[in-house]
């Protein structure tokens, strides 16, 4: 047990958040695992379709009672210029064309796409509602309370943070520079948000009165009972259950995953147009020396998919997004619930040694 | 208290080191402090000459009969074209003439200096040898172990530490992307080797059988806990002494560390040609766009020492280094005693917080 007050007001046992990988990763089964073994399980759904959304939260209810989240991506306003997305597509051709695919793809609609993914979360009346890459339109916040779902931003800076709790969030995830994935920042460019966990928690927690969820960096139970002596209120864990068997990551990926190394990461635009963190691949490389600019957020993300989905089929590691954290080394392929159980069993017995050694 | 084994080995009461931050702030006067106050003090020697160094150890030995460190650079090869280094020149010219400054400046000898270094602080048996940048002539590791002396050497990868257990070390500081100053690094590059002190200390942990002492945005009793949470056997805290009055950084320097934030601080080659974190400075922003190379280190830092210097003299911050960590918005002027014992007295008090949430 570890009763942060955070996790009385989750209903949840455990200070354990499992990340909200979207694209795959965090599939029904793994939130249901890992909600089922006391922590707090996230459905990844800002790409998916309202219905698939609604399956989603469905199937996690059928394997479990208990509270879960689901995480969406804040909408940007974005326009980017026919001529960047001419040059890029220009750029990605030799690769389309070596994965045999179409030389032009299709650019997926996402006008309205967030109002009515909130609607399904709305509907559903989901426990906890986290979201990603800004703050949504205070409506939609205000909504998911009236509801009694939780609400949870997240922040890179302490600027962010205080942002996100005037605007009414509930708590805010401290996305620390050791994170895997996008990064959340949405106020500087994300090179200058790059805080490390260790200086980012303590920071945003004297600044703001919401609880504070640490992440990035932390693999186990060192890095949960770190967190909480940081003042952290709960960690959100995505790495550390990236190969686990529930995890919906493509077996190459998970074997990259469990073999990598703490440095073998970098953060990129080349997949999706927005910086995150994932482990240095072929096309990394290639759109490093790139001239032009890279396409936006969703553009480019559009832009590189069906290449990322060919080289899942053909077991190409070198044109899958990779993300991930730092932790690598940590890594394990043990069930979601033993992560979470041995990992809450780990925090307790190291602080039962240090609180001997303080004695001695 | 807090026996973590090490501390025994240091002869020191608490585990916290202070960082030898070298060119002012780490004053005989700070080592002696914090020594005094129960911490391990530091010189920051490798700036100085083998006179310097002999009287600043007097300096500490007349304050306190307790241990203390004294850092160096490990000797890098390094022969930069004469060429390089003209470009470099001309580039610093119009920066010279508006400080006044004779438009080419002397390059010292480095020849030679430090075996002279070490042969002071074998002389003076120094209790503490530590060092950064790579790793000294093995036979230096053994003669200071010969005397007694305890080494430490510094790592920003797990293949670094474990590299620096096979050279002898007693324990290994693990440098975290916060940590202001100069990058340890000496197998891949700094950009590669930025990971995360969450991250970066259970890994090390997990793979050398010394102890390890956590650095990078460790700034009060919050971020000892978490260090010692991560497997640590000790913290080093720069930044958290910088704006100490016992400090000897410039009076502008710490105005900047006080009032700055967790978001100010880039990596920079600009001044001495090593990366290292800092505030960003008008002349960070004028070498980043430097279209030449810049002259490795030592190299670089001899050419714009004059410049530091006269930056100084004016109270320019805008031309003067800057180093800081992350955890900036947590900096205080109090005395460096205080910070020790408020520190430490601080992650007792979260310690039995935690166990009293824990039993809850």
């Amino acid at each position: 047990m570890m009763d942060t007050g955070f996790t009385r007001r989750l209903d949840i046992q455990y200070p354990i958040i499992q990340a909200p990988m979207a694209g795959g990763p965090a599939t029904p089964k793994l939130a249901a695992s890992v909600s089922s073994a006391g922590g707090l399980g996230n459905l990844g759904a800002a790409y998916l379709s309202p219905e698939q959304i609604r399956n989603a939260i469905r199937e996690v209810r059928q394997h479990t009672s208990l509270p879960f989240g689901v995480n969406l991506f804040a909408p940007e306003p974005s326009s980017e210029s026919e001529e960047t997305i001419a040059a890029m597509n220009r750029f990605l051709q030799p690769i389309r064309k070596r994965f045999g695919l179409a030389l032009q793809p299709s650019m997926p609609v996402q006008t309205e796409l967030f109002e009515e993914q909130v609607h399904v979360l709305l509907e559903e009346k989901v426990p906890v509602f986290s979201f990603t890459f800004g703050i949504p339109p205070l409506d939609v916040i205000h909504a998911m309370k009236r509801e009694g779902t939780v609400v949870i931003g997240t922040a890179t800076t302490v600027e962010e943070a205080v942002m996100l709790q005037d605007a009414g969030v509930d708590a805010i995830v401290a996305q620390g520079s050791e994170a895997g994935g996008h990064r959340g920042t949405f106020l500087k460019n994300a090179h200058a948000s790059l805080i490390g966990t260790m200086a980012l928690v303590p920071q945003i927690v004297d600044r703001v009165s919401v609880p504070v969820i640490a992440s990035g960096g932390i693999m186990d139970g060192r890095g949960i009972l770190a967190s909480l002596a940081l003042g952290a209120s709960a960690v959100q864990m995505g790495t550390a259950f990236l190969a686990s068997p529930e995890s919906g990551a493509h077996p190459v990926y998970k074997q990259q995953i469990l073999t990598a190394n703490e440095d073998a990461t970098d953060l990129t635009y080349a997949y999706s147009g927005k910086a995150a963190r994932g482990i240095v691949t072929e096309f990394m490389e290639e759109v490093r020396v790139y001239p032009g600019a890279i396409p936006a957020f969703p553009v480019q993300n559009a832009l590189t998919k069906d290449i990322r989905q060919a080289a899942a089929q053909a077991n190409h590691p070198g044109y899958m997004s990779l993300w991930s954290g730092q932790g690598l080394r940590l890594a394990t392929d043990r069930p979601a619930a033993a992560i979470v159980k041995q990992s809450m069993d780990e925090a307790l017995a190291l602080l039962d040694n240090l609180k001997q050694l303080a004695a001695e």
